[in-house]
């Protein structure tokens, strides 16, 4: 396949949450607002990833949503969207949806009901997926992430899909929390222009100074800016300084369910409880916790400058 | 809740296999004539379990699959399809059409995606999906198998399912292969009206003696009248014989992975070498498996006596 040039995704990105109404409906306003003010800090839009309880929507939520932030003016050169689903149908609608919306590239889970399948099983979905959408314009990020989805993405399936597939297979997400992990990627696949991001910014500077591309993270939600600034000066003297600030106020999150805590920290921040609601099989924050949260949060001069608030 | 009067699902069933053509798309024409074979052998029809690569299909394609066999003549209340989902609009949509097709039940796993999730959050779930459904008629089977969803269902959640909604949680399909589990849920629970389905026929004589509901086995899709003929007479005197006769069966699939062997054997039984394909991420077994999965049938005598041939 000839590859066209696209804008290439780097930097920091956040898995952006999604807003729910009561009814526990997705609520795009409050999604369109969201992203708005994440890249206003700078920071890149995996909508659809984990923490966006992206497979407790269904594909048709999905593609509403998807066609609803770029109709109002979501940048889809700054958008990684989720489309990797268990069935293949499901993948492929997906990521033509993205492609043809003009999305920089997408975030490919692997089919992750079947526990212990092969490499070859994994390739043949990927391949499959790839010929399916039929676009030069794609660009796949694999998303490794053994404690979630149980399947994970080895490397040596790595090296066969870029061999298959240069140019389309374009990097990865890797959220196996292992840094022996990320480091074998980054040297064994990063020279070939495949880029690795760290699945948090606790890896940030580390991937950074081993030539990574950048980080996707859960707390891009409610620390933005600091997080990207440490993307953009990691080579600056007070890197180390920087990351151990970014980790004291991610350990503030860790202490709790991390997406409950983001919409917690959300709603709390704006003054919007709506964007507390998580759907099943998630709950919510207890109101002890959400006070708790807050405390500490406060207690660490935490701030959300900018936050957008109901309209 | 009134709960209405509906045939009861008893004894054995079958998780039953998909076939798929070249080009990986269902093939509802030798579906419906499996089904047909199964029924007649006395083996009800699980339609959509894990064993039928459910997951790896889309919930349009289920429904359309669906349509097609309750048009092509199956019966209905033979059937228990598979509709839980990671997605509550996508387990609603499933769930609601097999009940109006008139399905007696539907086998209904937890959101698989998330793990670690609370008994709370998977409660939430299940009455969520029982609420929008809102139709007496269903009859939920909940599906535990914590080898390949890796959510298990606790017996504190089948606690307050079945007080919270009696009649409408009907049973469950324990496939823990754990057998303290099955008889924990036996003494606990099939008193109370909730029928207890073993996940194997290795457990099928054992659930019966302790008045459990029979077994749903992904083996009824190659030796279903052998494993339906103990369901109705484990209180014979041979049942012992019988049962260790179907365990050395299973024995000869269980070498290989279970999903490609079933498919192999029915494309061996009935010439139809279509039935060997498998949507990724599975792969079929190899031409040296398939020819020594058939030798060793072939050496115990194993048939598949008026298993449909192709059209």
């Amino acid at each position: 396949m000839e590859s066209k040039k696209t804008s290439r995704l780097q930097g920091v990105l956040s898995p952006v949450v999604t807003p729910f109404d009561h009814q526990l409906r997705p609520d795009a306003p409050r999604l369109i607002r969201h992203c708005r003010w994440l890249v206003s800090q700078n920071v890149g839009l995996a909508v659809f990833g984990t923490n966006s309880e992206a497979n407790s929507m269904s594909v048709a939520e999905k593609r509403e949503l998807l066609d609803a932030l770029v109709e109002g003016g979501t940048p889809p050169d700054r958008m990684m969207p989720g489309t990797g689903c268990c069935a293949i149908p499901d993948s492929v609608e997906l990521t033509k949806a993205a492609v043809r919306l003009g999305c920089s590239g997408v975030l490919m889970l692997p089919p992750f009901y079947y526990k212990g399948v092969s490499d070859e099983g994994l390739f043949r979905n990927y391949a499959e997926i790839i010929e399916r959408v039929g676009d030069d314009r794609l660009r796949i990020y694999l998303y490794h992430i053994p404690p979630v989805a149980a399947v994970p993405i080895t490397l040596s399936l790595i090296e066969r899909l870029l061999n298959t597939y240069p140019g389309i297979i374009a990097g990865i997400k890797d959220s196996s929390g292992d840094w022996n992990n990320t480091r074998a990627m980054l040297e064994q696949f990063q020279p070939h222009g495949f880029d690795v991001f760290a699945g948090s910014e606790s890896f940030l500077l580390a991937t950074q100074r081993a030539g990574g591309a950048g980080c996707i993270t859960a707390t891009g939600n409610v620390n933005p800016g600091a997080i990207a600034h440490l993307g953009r000066t990691w080579q600056e003297p007070d890197a180390d300084a920087q990351q151990a600030k970014l980790d004291a106020t991610r350990a503030i999150f860790a202490k709790f369910p991390m997406i409950p805590a983001l919409k917690a920290a959300i709603a709390h921040y704006s003054s919007d409880p709506e964007w507390t609601v998580v759907r099943p099989p998630l709950v919510e924050l207890t109101p002890a916790q959400r006070e708790e949260l807050a405390r500490n949060l406060n207690a660490a001069g935490f701030a959300m400058s900018g936050l957008p608030r109901p309209a």
